[in-house]
C-alpha cells in the first residue's frame, strides 16, 4: 500500500535546520514580550463558522478552510450549499479568536489586558513561492486600554523583540492614524463617500509612484484640484514629530480627538517622542501620512515595519477599537502588533545566521554489535556529559561512516566521538 | 451581530494560568529532549485523507475531522458520499505525520533519526471531563535504528523528562514486548488465530483483575487448561531483568529473535539491566508481562509510564518497525515514547505548582492622564528593569485599584509600583 509522500497542497514539512532558526525566534519573542508583561493565550486552531464568516476578516473569508459537520448533522442528502455542511473552519488569523476569547473570559483576566499569542493559522491561498496555506502568526494586543500607553508598549516590545531576533539589520517603523488619513482626504476636499477609494489607491504609493496614484484618482473622477492638493499635502508633510504637529495646524477644525481627550495628530506626535526617548534599541521611526494597512477594522493609529534590504514589511499592527464590542455587546479599546513570523525565519534562513547554536553538539556513534556491558558504561557517559549541559546525540554507527557525520554536521554536530568493539588494526 | 462567545464544542481557550504551566512543561521537554540529541520537526495539521485513513490509526480514523474541498474541486451536485466533499483532514496523532514526513525528507535526514515533535492533535471524541477535541502530543521517536539502544535511549530520554518535570512524583516504567506476549500465550496452547482476542481480554486486567480475565477468556470458549496456564505463568513472572530471563528459559522454542539477533526475553533483559544502570533519574522500571497496549502497529517493545497518585498511564510507547515501509516500500525500524501532555499539564495544575515563577513580576500602574513626558521617564524605568532581567508590566491603574491587583496576582504579580499625577492628599 503506496501512501502519499509529499505534504498537502500549500503546507509544508519543516526540516530540522529551518526548525531551529523558528525555535530560536519563537524563544527571543517569547522572553522579551513577557518581559513587558504580555501573558501568553492560546485558542483552539478550529473556529465557530459564524465567527469567522462576520465580516471582520476582509478577503481572508474567501480562503477558510472549512471542516464538514460530524455525525447525524451531516446530512449529505439534504445538503444544498456548503452551509449545510460546515458549522467550524480553521481560524485565518490569530484577532478574531483573541476577540471571541476576551469576551468569553473578560471576567478572568487583568483589565487592560496584555496578551500574547504564537499559532497557526490557515489561508487556502493560491500556492506560490514562500507563500504557505499553513504559517505561525505571532500577535501581541493590550485590550482595555484607550490611552496612548498601548501603542507606546506595544511599538517598544516589538522594537525590542525584532531588535534581539535580527542584530544586525537596521529597520525602520512607519506610523500614521486613520483619523489623520481621513482628516487630510477630507481637508483636500474628496467627498465623504469616496475615502475608501482614495485610501485603495493611496495604499498602492509603493508599488505605482506618486504618478500612479494621482491618475489613478483622476481616472476615478474625482476632482483634480483635490488630486493636486493632496498629493502636496502628503508629500510636503514632515516625519518627525514636529512635522506631525504643523500638518495637525493645517488640519485644525477636521480632526477627531481620541478618547484620551487629544487631537490625532498631537496623539500620534506624543507617541513617537516618548518611543524615541524611551526605545534602548536603535531604529528609526517616523509619520508616514501615506500609510494605509488594509484591514477594514483599524480606527487609529496604524503602524508597520520594514527592514532595510528586504521588501515589504516585517511587522504591523494599529489600533482596533470596535471589534471586541461585536462579541462583547460593550465597546473595548484595542491596539496589537504583529510581528511576521514566516517572514523574519526566510530572512534569518537567507542570512545564514546560524543562530541560537550556544550548545556545544556532540555525537557518539558506536559500532553495531557492542555488548551490553560496554554499552551501559558509554550511555552513562553521555548521560555525564547531559548533565553536564552538552548536547550529546548517542548513535550506531552506519556502514559509510563519512555520509553519516556530514548528515550530522548539517544540523550543527561539530564533535564526533566514535565507539568500537576493539581496537582497530 | 452577536458572535459567538464560547470555543466550539470540545475544545478550549487555554487562560494564563494554565498557560505558563504548559510554556513550563514544553520548555523542560525540549531541553530535556534535545540534550538527548532528538531534533525538533514540524508537519502541518492538515494530512491526506488517503493518508488518514489508511488503517494505522485504529478506531483514531473515525475521530477525524474532515476538511472540504476547496474550490472547483467541490462538486456538491454530483457529491455522493464524504469522500466526495474531502480530500484531507486534521491529523489524529503525530505518528503518522511522522512516518509521512520521513517518507518524504529522509535524504537530508541524519540515519539514524531522533524526532522530538510537540503539537495539536484533533479527535471528534464524544465531549466529556478532562478530554478535549484538541490537544497537545508530544513525541519522540528514533527511525532507523533497530538495536535496543534505540529502546535505551526513548527511557532515558523520556524518564529524565518527566523527572524534571515532576520531581516530587514518583513514577514507575512498565515494559514488555509484544514477541514475548504473544510467546506466552502460544507457549499454553491457544490458537494462533485467537492471539488478539487474548491480548484485548488481557488489556481489561488493570480494571477486572485476574478473575475477570479467566472468566472472559473462559466465555471466549478458550480452553479452561490454556487460561489456568497463561494466568499462572503470568503471576509467576519475576519483574526484573533476572526473571525475564528465567521466563526465556520457559518459552524458549516459541520465542522470535530481535533484528540484533537476540531472543525477545534476552533483547528485553538487556535494556531493563542497562537503563537501571545508567538513569541519573530515579523510578521505578519492572517487566509487565499483561502489558498490552492497544494501537496494532507495535512489533516488538513496548513500555508505559504510571504516576503514583494517579490513575492511568502518563506517558507510552514502542517498537513499531513496520509503518514506515508503508510509505517508503522500504522497512524501516522504528521506536517512539509520547508523553501525555495535557495529564501532566493536568497533574502540575492539581498540585498547584506554581511552577517556572522564576522571574519576579512587577505591574506599575499609572494613573490616568499622566503627562506625556514623565510617562517617558517612568516608561524608561520600565525598560531599565526589563533590560536587567525583570518582567514589568506597565498599566493604566483602574478606578477599582484593589480588584486590579489581585487580578494581576493570579497572573503571578507580587510587586506594585504606582505613579500619580500630584501628591496624594
Amino acid at each position: 500500500m503506496a501512501l502519499k509522500k509529499k505534504p498537502v497542497t500549500g503546507m509544508r514539512d519543516i526540516l530540522p535546520a529551518e526548525m531551529q532558526v523558528r525555535d530560536y525566534v519563537m524563544d527571543q519573542i517569547r522572553r522579551t514580550y513577557q518581559s513587558f508583561g504580555f501573558t501568553q493565550i492560546e485558542t483552539p486552531c478550529v473556529e465557530h463558522i459564524e465567527n469567522l464568516t462576520s465580516k471582520q476578516g476582509g478577503d481572508n473569508e474567501k480562503l477558510i478552510f472549512k471542516i464538514l459537520k460530524r455525525g447525524e448533522k451531516l446530512n449529505l442528502e439534504t445538503a444544498q450549499e456548503e452551509g449545510d455542511l460546515t458549522d467550524s473552519g480553521l481560524r485565518y488569523d490569530l484577532t478574531l479568536p483573541l476577540s471571541r476569547y476576551y469576551a468569553n473570559n473578560a471576567a478572568q483576566l487583568a483589565s487592560p489586558f496584555k496578551a500574547l499569542q504564537m499559532g497557526n493559522v490557515w489561508r487556502a491561498d493560491r500556492p506560490q513561492k514562500g507563500r504557505f496555506r499553513q504559517f505561525m502568526q505571532c500577535d501581541i494586543d493590550i485590550l482595555g486600554d484607550a490611552s496612548n500607553m498601548a501603542e507606546i508598549e506595544l511599538i517598544l516590545a516589538t522594537t525590542s523583540a525584532l531588535g534581539r531576533i535580527c542584530p544586525d539589520n537596521a529597520f525602520m517603523v512607519r506610523i500614521n492614524d486613520r483619523g489623520i488619513l481621513r482628516a487630510m482626504a477630507l481637508h483636500c476636499g474628496f467627498p465623504e463617500d469616496g475615502l475608501e477609494h482614495v485610501f485603495i489607491t493611496l495604499d498602492k504609493m509603493d508599488k505605482i509612484g506618486e504618478d500612479g496614484v494621482r491618475q489613478e484618482l483622476l481616472a476615478d473622477g474625482f476632482a483634480p484640484e483635490s488630486v493636486e492638493r493632496y498629493l502636496e499635502l502628503l508629500s510636503g508633510a514632515g516625519d518627525d514629530a514636529a512635522g506631525v504637529r504643523r500638518l495637525g495646524e493645517t488640519l485644525s477644525g477636521v480632526l477627531p480627538k481620541t478618547a484620551g481627550g487629544l487631537t490625532s495628530t498631537e496623539n500620534l506626535a506624543q507617541i513617537m517622542e516618548t518611543v524615541s526617548g524611551v526605545a534602548v534599541t536603535d531604529f528609526r521611526l517616523c509619520f508616514d501620512p501615506t500609510l494605509v494597512r488594509g484591514m477594514s477594522y483599524y480606527t487609529g493609529t496604524i503602524f508597520e515595519v520594514s527592514m532595510e534590504g528586504f521588501g515589504g514589511s516585517v511587522a504591523g499592527g494599529g489600533r482596533y477599537d470596535r471589534m471586541i464590542g461585536k462579541f462583547t455587546g460593550i465597546d473595548t479599546p484595542a491596539c496589537g502588533f504583529s510581528i511576521g513570523f514566516e517572514r523574519i525565519v526566510t530572512i534569518l534562513m537567507d542570512q545564514k545566521q546560524s543562530a541560537a547554536v550556544t550548545v556545544p553538539k556532540k555525537a557518539y556513534l558506536i559500532e553495531k554489535g557492542m555488548d551490553a556491558k560496554r554499552l551501559g558504561e558509554i550511555m552513562k557517559q553521555a548521560m555525564a556529559e547531559r548533565a553536564g549541559g552538552a548536547q550529546v546525540l548517542v548513535s550506531q554507527m552506519n556502514k559509510n561512516k563519512k555520509f553519516q557525520k556530514e548528515q550530522l554536521g548539517k544540523e550543527g554536530y561539530t564533535e564526533f566521538v566514535e565507539f568500537y568493539r576493539e581496537a582497530l588494526k
